[in-house]
Order: C-alpha cells, then structure tokens, then sequence
C-alpha cells in the first residue's frame, strides 16, 4: 500500500467523524486520562487491517502504543484478543469508531476471500476481485483481498485494457478494437477482451488478446471455450460468481475468476474495542 | 446534503478509478462518440442515489445529460429503467463503475431500511442509523436511511452527547458526567446516556438526561425501563437488532432503535448501466 | 477541538503569511541560531489560545519547545509572561505573526464572553455565540467563547434546526414548518422557532418547538413571552444584545441569549512576541 | 485578487458552515421553491466585497443571479439596497450567512480605510495595512483596504524585506543585515529596516535601505527622523496609530504610515439579507 | 488522460503563478476589456499540448475562446500559428506564462518522441519513456510522448514489476524474486527482469520473466541476449540511450527501448503567444 | 524556502510516483529489511536540493537517517559521494526516483547559474532567472538559482509590476500605465516597463520606472540606452541571452539580466543511487 494514500484515507475518514470535536470525550473525560484497550473479535476469520487501525490512533496521537497481537492475515476465532492499545484515554474513544469500521470491513473481506481461494485453489485457479469496491476504499478493500490470498484483477482503468461489449460497438468489432488498443498502450499493458460466444472467443484469439474473459457462460461452455483458447491467452471467468456457485467454476480449466461480491457484499467480521478497567488487558493474561 | 462535499466525494471516487485516465476507451472509442445509455435495475427495492450518479457524470462533463425516471425513494421493481444517459461514450463509461457502485449500495440502504421501518411504524417507533457507516460516504448512506424512511442518529462525535460505559469509567459515573456535559454543551445540544440495567436508567433519570439508551436488553427488561422511564426522558433500543429480532423490540414502547446493519451489512441492490444501440433508451418507450 | 482541523486551519495560515519563504530571516539569520521568547500581554483580559500558539510553532519544527505558563482561560494582567518559546530562530520568527493573530483574536473574544457571562450568570441566563463568526475559524473562535465561560449556540447549518421567517414565507406557517422539521430530522435534534410577537410564540409552542427565539423584542415583550411559555420550552433572546443592554435582558427569565457581537466585534487582546536576549525568559524569573 | 484562491477560500466557507447540510431548509423549504432577496445596509459606509458574495451563491448554483447596485468602493448610506440575489431559495438561505461575514468585515475595512485615507491624503501620506489580518482571509482584507484608498504594506513574508530589531540581535546590526540581504534578495525588492532611534537611522540610511520605518516614535522625534532622511529612503510610521493619534503623525513629513487596527479592530458594517416576499426587490424601485 | 487529474495540475500552476493575483494587469487594464491574441511557433517541430492550453485560459474563464488551428501532434514549422483566443484580457495575460510553459515543454517532448520513434520503426523497434519525468507533471509528459510516436513503459511504481539488482539484493536472486512477485500480483501484471549480462538473462528467463531488460550493454551483447531469449520474453534496451547511439541499438533485435532523456532532457519547443492589435488574429488569415 | 510548501510538492510527486504502491517492492523485499545507500554524482558541477532528497525519504519515513556529505553549492566532481541514505529498503527504493529527479534538475539549474555568475560578476551583473519554470516546481527552481550564486526576478505575477507592450497597449501608454500602477501598489513594490526602442526607454523614465528593461536589443543599443537613463532607473537586460551571447551583454553597463535558459533548458545533472552491499558506504570511508 502507498503509505502517504493511506493516511490521507484516514485523516478523512476522522475528519467526517470528528467533525468540530468528539464532545463528549471532551466533556466527560479529564485530558490527560490515559487508558489501555483491547480489540476483540466476536466471530471466527481471517484478520486484515490491524496496521490501518494502528495508523488512525497514531495519527491522532503519535505516542499511542498500538500492538497487533497477531499477524495480518492470521485465522482468529471468537474472543480472540488481537491488538493492544495504549495512550491517552481521548485519543482512544475518538479514534474507536473510525478503525473499527475499516477493520471490520477488511477482515470481512478477507475472511471471504480465504474460502473463496480455498475452492479454488486446488484447481490451480486464481480468485481475483473487480472494480465494484467501495468508492474510496478500493486500496485497503483490494489488500484485504490479497490478505486473504486472493489477487488484485485491476486496480483502476488506466491498469490494463479491458475491452467491453460498450466498447466493441464503438470500435467496429474486436479485431479492430484490439489493434487500437496495441498502437496505443505500451509494451507492458495487457490486453483482454469480454467474450459471451465461441465466435468472439474465436475473434479475441485472432486479434491477439493477452486475456480472455468468458462472461456469464454455463460451465459448459467455459470448458469449450478453454479447448478452444489452447494456452494462447489466460482465461478469465466472470459473471456473479457466488459461494454457492464457484465450484462448478473453478473445475472448467480457466485461469482465474472475478468476484464484484468479494468487495461489495462480504459480510463485516464483528470486532469491539474493549477498555482494561484497573486490569492488563487481555491479550497479556499468561 | 451539501452539495460541495457531494462533489468532494464524487471527485475524489472518481480519481481513485480513472487513475492516469481510462486507457481502453481512449484506445478503442472516438473521443467525439456521442452514447445514450440507461441505469436499470436487476432487482425489487427502493432506488436512492440518482441524483448522485448525475453528479458523476455531470463533473466528467456539464454537458451530459441525465434524467432520472422515477423519483427519489420510489419502489422499483426488476428490470425497471431508472435513468437516462445521453453525451461523450468517452464520459459515460469512465463515470460507469463510479455511478454504479455509489447508487447500488445507497439503495441497498434505502431498501433494507424501508423494511425495518415498515415494521416499526405501526408502533411509533423510528428506525435509526448509527456512526457504523463506510469511512468517507457517511453522507451519503445516512442520506440513504433517510430516503428509506429512516432516521440519522448522531452524524457524527459532535453532534450530540453520547455517554457509553468507557466514558462513565474516567468521569465517576452517571451524575457526574450528565454534569459535566451539562456545562460544557450548549442549550440545543442533547444529552444521552447509555444504560444495561435499570440501575443504571435510574442513574441517567436522576441526572436528567435527555436520552435514555437501552443497551442489548432483553426485550423483557426494555418494557421495565420503558415504564420506570414513564416519558421523561426519550429512550432509544440499541445492540445487534436485525430483521429476526426488530418485531419483539418494536412492541417494548421504546421511542426509537438504532441499527448498524442498517449501514454496514444491508446488500446492494443490483443495477446495470447498459448501452442503447440504434434504438431508444427503454425508459423512453410508451 | 478537533486536532486535524486545527492542523489544517494553522497550515493554510501559516501558507498564506510564509508564500515562498521567509526572505528576511533567510537572508539575515543564520539557519542553526537558536533562540528564547517570550509572549507578553499588553493588557488585561482572559487567555485563551496558547494551545494554538504552540501548535503553529510545532508545525514549523516539532522539536521547539513551547510551554504555556497560565492555564487556559486564566485572567491575565498587563505585563504578564504567557508561554516560553525556545528553539530555532527561525522557526520562531516565521511562526510569530500566526501564533499572535490567531491568539489575541481568541483571547479578545474570550475576555469579551467572560465579561458577559458574568452578567448573564446571577440570573442562571446563558451566554451563547451565533454563526456570525469568521469565515475560517469558527472551532477556534466558538471554542475562545467556552473558554470564556459562554455556550456554543448551532455550530453549523447542520447542527439544529432553526426556523426563521424565511422559512416560514416557503412552509406555509409555523405548525407546517414544525411538523416537516420533526418528519425529517433525528430524535437527537431539537427544533428552534424564531419569533417576533407573541402570536407567533404561541404557534411555535403550538406546534411543539423544543427552543423559541425572541428576535429583537422589547424586554417587556420578553418577560410576557417567557410567562406565556411558562416552562414548555427553552427560551431565547437574540437581536444586537450588546454591553449597553445585556442587563436588561438577563433579568427577563429567558434561559439564554445570544450575540454576534462576541466574534465579530470584540476587540482583540494585545499580545507581544519578545526575544530574550542573553537572559532568562521573565516567565522563569523568581 | 486570485479568483482561484478566492474560490477555495469560499468553498472552505461554505464547507464549515453547511457541515452535513442546511437541515432546516432541506426540511421546511421545497427544493424548487425561487426566491428574490436584497442586501441592504443598515449603516451608512463604504461598501466592499459584493462580487464576493456574488462568487458564494455562484459556488452552491451557478445559475444563480447575483446583481451588485452600487460599485464597490461606493459610499453608502442607511437602508440603501446594494445586491438584488435570484434564484433557488434553498441557495439563498444556505449561502446568506457566509455571503454576510465576509461583505460585513470587508465593507468594514473599507470605510475604516477610507476615513483614515481622507485625513492622510492632504499631506500627502498614504495609509497602509499590515500582516496583522485575520489568518485565512488577507487576501480579502488587503484588497478592502486598497478599495477604502489605503495601500497594502507586504503581503506576506516573501514580499519584502524588512529587518526588525529581533533580526539585528542575530545579525550582528544593521549594516551587517543589510549587506546580507542586498546579497541575496532579487534586484526587484526593497529593503527595509525598523528604527527606534536616529541612531538607527543613520545606521539604515549608511547601510543603504530603502525604506526606513519609525517605530513608535513620538511626533517630535519623527520630524528629525523625516529631516536627517532627506529624502534618501521611503520613510513610514509605525505603532499603533489610530483614530486618535493619526492626525498628529501625518504632519511629519513622512511618506506613509501602518496600521494594524484596520485589519484587526475596524468594526464590521451591519449587512442584511432580506427575502422579497411577493414584491420586487427595493433595488429596482423607481 | 484524467480530466480531473488535469484540472488539479493546472489549478496548482495558476494558484503558483497568480499568487495574490496579477497586479500589474489589475493596475494597468480594465477589467472589461476584451482581446484576441494567437500561439505562435518560434521553430519547427510536433505540437503538443494546446488542450492543455485551451484548459489553462477556461479555468480562469469558462468563457473564454479557445481554438487550437492543428490537430495534436502535427508537425509545424516556424512562425505557425497554432491556437486562437478571444477573451478578457485579464484572463489571457494572466494565463499566457502557465499555458506557454506547459505547452513549450510537451511540444518539446513529442518533438523529440517523433524524432526517436522514426529511427526506430523502419525496425520494429518501439520507443519508451522512463520514470525520469518532472515531478507533478508525468501525465502531461508521458501523453506527449505517446502524441510524438512513443510509447509509455511504467506510469509508476504500482505499474508492473521491475525487478532491478538493489531489488535482487534483498531477494535471494532472480528465480526467487520472480517467484515472490508472481505470488502476489494479479494476472494481469507483467513481470520484468533488469539484467547485465548472459547469465542474468539466463536465470531471468529460467524465471519465467514477461519482459527482460538489457541494461546498458553494448550492441554485440545485446544481439547475443536478443538471440538467447528467441521470443520467449520481450526484450527492452535501456541506459542513456540518446540521438547519438539510437541508430546502433534499433537494429540489436530488441522489441523496445526506454530513454530517461525524452523527457528529463528534451528541449523545450519555442512558442509566443501574441496579442492582435485591432487585426484579424494571424490563423483566420486567408 | 516554505517548508510546508516543499512538504505539499513532495508528497504530490510521491504520490504521482507511488499510485497504489511499490509492487515491486513489497512483492520483493521483505518489509523489515534495512539498507544503506549513498548518492553519487556521474558528472561535475555544483549540488542542489541534497535537502530536498533528504526530505523526500523522511516524509515516507522520518526514522530514515539522511546526511548530506557535502554542503548545498558545493562543487562536486564525477564519482563524489554525496549523501548517505540508511533505513528500510522499502523506504530507499520508493523514494529513490523522486528524490533523483528533483535533485537532477536543481543541481543542473544550480550548475548553469553557476557559470553565468561567474561571466558576470567581473561586470558587477546580477544573473536572474524568469518566470519560464517548470509549472509545480518553481520554488525549488529559483532557489537552485540562488545556490548556483544567481538572483530571483519575479516570484510571480503578484511580485512587482512589470510592464510589457500587450499591457501598453490596453493601457494608452507608458505614462498612463505606470500612473496606473503607483496609484495602485503599496510603497514597497517596484514598477518595471518593459522597452524595445530609445523612445520607449524615454518615457519610461519620464514616467518615472524603477526598473527599465532593455528586451532584445543589440549590444550596441543596449549601451546607448544605459547612457540615456544614466542611473535613474536600474536596467535589465532580457531575451533569449544563453552563453554564447551572455559575454556581449554584461558589458554594457547594464544592471543585471535574466535567462529563462537557466530554468527550462539547464541540462540535469546525472546523479545516482547506489545501494551499498555489505560494506560502508563510500562516503565513510577514510
């Protein structure tokens, strides 16, 4: 991740929270109270996120203590203690909110992406993510993907050439759209063409696609379609792959598959941040 | 809304995809290619954010033309056209993913919280949001709930008094927060507390506080605070409510609820943006 | 306050005062000088903003020392040493200006509520600000008037709903513009009517108002108003309340006032910067 | 003035002030109600700042039509209309109180200036300002003084030298200071130098300076000052010159003299905005 | 290119240039006046840039006039006119230096892109930039490179991967850096390989590298790496290749080269923009 | 310099260079590896901006330790060392292309003001530069300028008037403009007229100019019109002067000219980083 990006993610984000000021901390709460907190989690996953947690109290306060008790990326169950925090008491309650909602939403997505990799690994299949991540949050949403051992499909449209339906109508047909394409981009863009028939899987190979993507086909003709690409270019399958339907997927031969549901509908991983009152915090305990 | 925050976010959406431009439809497409095209939707709900995919399109180029078909909040059914599109083929498929991806989880908002509110006004009762909103689009899925016939619950840490258990630790309880805030807070300002037993609730009566939150209770000992309350304080339902247990909280005789789901789990709601070759965008047809 | 907000208000000033450097201190003294000062105040009055001041100076270099010497809010007298300042000169010589606008600003406004509310206070009456504060800074200047023992009225047009007569031309009558206010907004806003006469006090109390503004009225009005209230909301008083007539206005029953004059007419408190040279700072002197 | 940084100074403006929205009006106002309003003063002076107004309503709808009736730099009087505003009434509310901070102040400058301009202009001497502006708006307050018929002293540190006794203490006194910065400054900036003494003006005149600034000198002094010159440097006076005293120093012979007072201490004009309800605007009354 | 992207790059250079605004056009000219003036070219070449231009003058004036006479990338030759405005006079002086700077260095670039790219087609040699552009300006500079007949290699670092030897150093040689980085990256990303001699390329294409650089070898060598790869990998060229060892290079067998001078290095191209006193600008001449 | 201003450039060409992150890296190196490095120059000339790269690796992480070895301005030969780098590798590889490129330019620009300087002086000639920078860089442009023993011109269009034809035009001639001008500009900003004929040169005297710019005039010329003003005005020599024609020049009796040259053209200095591998980096060695 681009650390400056990530800051300015973060500083947003508590600003759009803090607005003129946590009032009530200030109100309540002495200035100088210190506090030690734990974040737990209430469900079982895979953790993503503890550095962005850690980042948004460092950015309130740079002597806050932040200690991720587990890696990024480790398998936590319910109850688990995963990250110790330490400073003033402040700092603490106003940064709570913002870095549990970025944790949540990472983990959740890297708890999706885990299973997803699992199906489909044995299949030497690759899971990969879309561009239907949440406006703003793409770079932690896309890092949480490759946490939970899935891979980034591009990043933003200047990444790689994806050429659409939309854009064949406007081009004149695949072959021409793709040697456009290749008098523009240089040497170390790829190009893929979107395919919904053998005949334009047929097009995208004589025009020399880098990538193929097969577009909501029955696995049937995914298998076809594979015989028919021969190794010549990568194969992508995409089109609403879900839990419930990624196994037939991941058994046709195709190089890798996209999911828009890895960023836009996992489910968050519930998380709390817990205060230590008089007692070390939890993560501690012998 | 306020409508230069809208476009902070629109642009700052926006950057985050285009990146160093959208290099497949400056390679493929004419830059002077006129499009029409139309948003429809995939699925039943309720359609919020229309008027934000125009911003979308509207910063790429002021000169594009977006009509919504239906009014903000309107029911939808599958396959209904929800907005026409007519300018650059270049402006409407760089804003495309953008404009999709704010307008299906806004409606997904609105839909899931048009639910939650049909089930709680019957008995008075008003559905509210939390601070558990993506970092960054706060406005935006708050702007949602309300459109759904929802209700904001505090924007954000300056909006109102809110005193959890953490802070009741450092002030020395109850009264002496209520106090506190009191005297820092102006006289627009509300002042709540949150409670778990009815101990407590009689703490916050004593102090005088404005709101009363009830606090993962059962439904059981809601209905005892509800009456040990008796009106003098507004009392609001809080901790995981969700559509399997929002029936028994509504009947308890609580003011309001607040749900986080609402923000951070409701599903999107599938739209597609497709382009209108030769023939007139559906939504246009008698 | 909020520290991201403020670090922003102190880097665009300290922006606007540097443009492309400070050519008299480059030019005139050496890069790695250190120095001592001091800041002095050449009048009396309340305190306020020393936390700002350091701030400014710790933009331009966290490693200068800066160690107010009164606490916030404190009544000063003239001569009095306020804050140490030790670190690189030049730091200290490009920083001096924006720490000294922005400190007498806050405390003139500080020493001006003070003055108020010890007026205000006998009669349990509320002094608060308004949204007449200075485009930029109004957290600092609202924050100055807390510290001079006054109360924030809305911070922003978010903040509270307040119906004045330019809604009321639009909303077809009080009961009507009440009624789509309590539609619309959270259980956590309160609703605020301007009034001019006692029949529209009656139809603010009428439709459920939680605050009723007096705008301009005589304080004998005032007095038949409040006993018309009789308790059923809050009630304030707003319209030029100056030094010259406050008094008369606090002894009417009302809960609170309000006055522009606080931000943007108080005069600021002058303060100085004084270099130590070859001596101790006066404020460690016994 | 840039109309870039001016558009981000009221853009920054309108942000604080709207935070999530103006809640009231969204509320009680139809969002396609139109509205006509007026500014009208309620004092008589010299008006400043109505095409910034004018930008405000133009940031929040382009469309909105914003007719200044009197130039700026015009002398007003009492209730004389000076803005006809049309447009959307939700623009109108949402931007009015913006529009009024800055035009107050800034009108307020002007008439301070002009006034201090009329009693300095017989002798010759023209009236600048200084650095002491409020921070975030110097642009505004530097150009209202140039429209009241002061003059604008340095912008910013970057604009010109000028040398005061904390800069002699670390370079070792004046000749050595001026030398240093004549080495390094461009051929195009003057250099100035602040005395307290006609010892330090032989000092300056000997080094070469070329403007040379009495600090706090009383009258007397100032005239010897004025005629050891002779004219081979700019001579200004400074320190804490108002109203009371001007008159005395502007018969000294000096070139020009600063004020501080008129960027931080001038009152602001009292400006209001007024709806037009069923009537034409006053402004265009016969 | 990214409109939005555009328009920050120039907001910045007008906001660097304007400063508190242009004084001497604000002293000199009458805010109302009106002009015409044209681009001319001082030397032969490619031009490049003028929507660049076009977009400096509109964003001072959205009503400005601006009217390029050559399409990007034409060839031109001295004393051409490329580009008419018609506007505020205020608006084109104050624009003309950002406009001219911009356009000078582009044009520059893409002239020495063509210059380059017709050495290198007759053999099949595609010409690429580096990362060794201006900072803040990549975009504008890596799009007249492709207006001249190059290509882009790298936007930047999140780009594709190049491995270079410090990378090899931390990573335990090639086989294992290509390893790691095929772990990580999605499917569409390239990978490529910085390499010195034989061996190198040897373990590089063992590796499995998409792309194989040799870094600063003369041509023999290169010729026998070109022959060792036999089409398994791309072959790029690099190391301070200028005018003057083009011609060797293009004819080793390499599919690309990369030049850090194209943009670090290239020299600007000669442009005036001139004002038409009371004449037809030059470009509508018969 | 403006350290704020140098932070803002730094983190825009960062972010520029970085987007997503350094894919290369993190798939590469591990994140705790620590490296030491050290900048080398290929070529003669004199060093600038060594704080500027310094800078850079901070930002990205201020635990980067960053010590110049020789001061800004030095003369430095093919193969010096030049500034030793030690911190993670992560850091050292992301910055190092930013921090190259910006030191390359300023040292280049540094190197060229250098060797005019050095043509001039003997004839007591100033060196200036213009405002024909690199648009984002101007700051670090002009103070290579300085370093390299050059002086500034114009910061900017707000920076003194200068007068050139097109305004002339407008304006009714040089009298009028420069009325104009000192009825508008503060005491401390000096009026420049650009002139081309004697009879310009005349009125800009009578008009009472501080500086008079001579703009491409021939040598010859250019002494006659020195003679004219005879030391009532400074004289600016100015057009396309480089160092085949700067020798005539400074002859003339002229104050001091300026380049654009110096800023658009000054060829980079070829600087390196070198990653040192198990051994001290060289600039510690004995």
């Amino acid at each position: 991740m681009n650390p400056l990006r990530l800051e300015k993610i973060l500083r947003d984000a508590l600003e759009e929270d803090l607005g003129w000021g946590d009032i009530t901390t200030e109100a309540v709460v002495p200035p100088d109270a210190e506090a030690r907190a734990v974040i737990v989690s209430r469900e079982d996953g895979i953790i993503a996120g503890l550095d962005v947690a850690k980042a948004v109290f460092r950015i309130l306060d740079p002597s806050t203590l932040v200690e991720p008790l587990v890696p990024e990326g480790s398998p936590i169950s319910r109850a688990a203690p995963l990250c110790n925090i330490q400073g003033r008491a402040h700092v603490i309650l106003s940064g709570e909110r913002v870095a549990l909602n970025l944790t949540q939403r990472m983990s959740g997505i890297a708890t999706a992406a885990r299973k997803m990799a699992a199906i489909a690994e044995p299949y030497n299949v690759k899971v990969t993510d879309t561009r239907k991540t949440t406006p703003g949050l793409r770079m932690l949403e896309k890092y949480a993907v490759r946490i939970g051992g899935g891979y980034n499909h591009r990043m933003a449209l200047d990444d790689a050439v994806l050429i659409k339906d939309n854009h064949l109508v406007a081009a004149g047909g695949v072959l021409e759209a793709v040697r456009r394409a290749r008098r523009r981009v240089g040497p170390l863009v790829k190009i893929e063409v979107e395919t919904e028939s053998l005949a334009q899987v047929e097009d995208a190979l004589r025009a020399g696609a880098d990538v193929i993507m097969l577009d909501n086909m029955e696995p049937d003709l995914m298998r076809e379609a594979v015989r028919l690409i021969g190794g010549r270019a990568l194969v992508e399958a995409s089109g609403r792959i879900r839990l419930d339907n990624i196994h037939q997927i991941v058994t046709t031969g195709i190089d890798f598959l996209s999911m828009g549901w890895l960023t836009h509908s996992a489910p968050p991983l519930d998380l709390s941040l817990e205060f230590c009152q008089g007692r070390e915090p939890r993560g501690e305990a012998p």
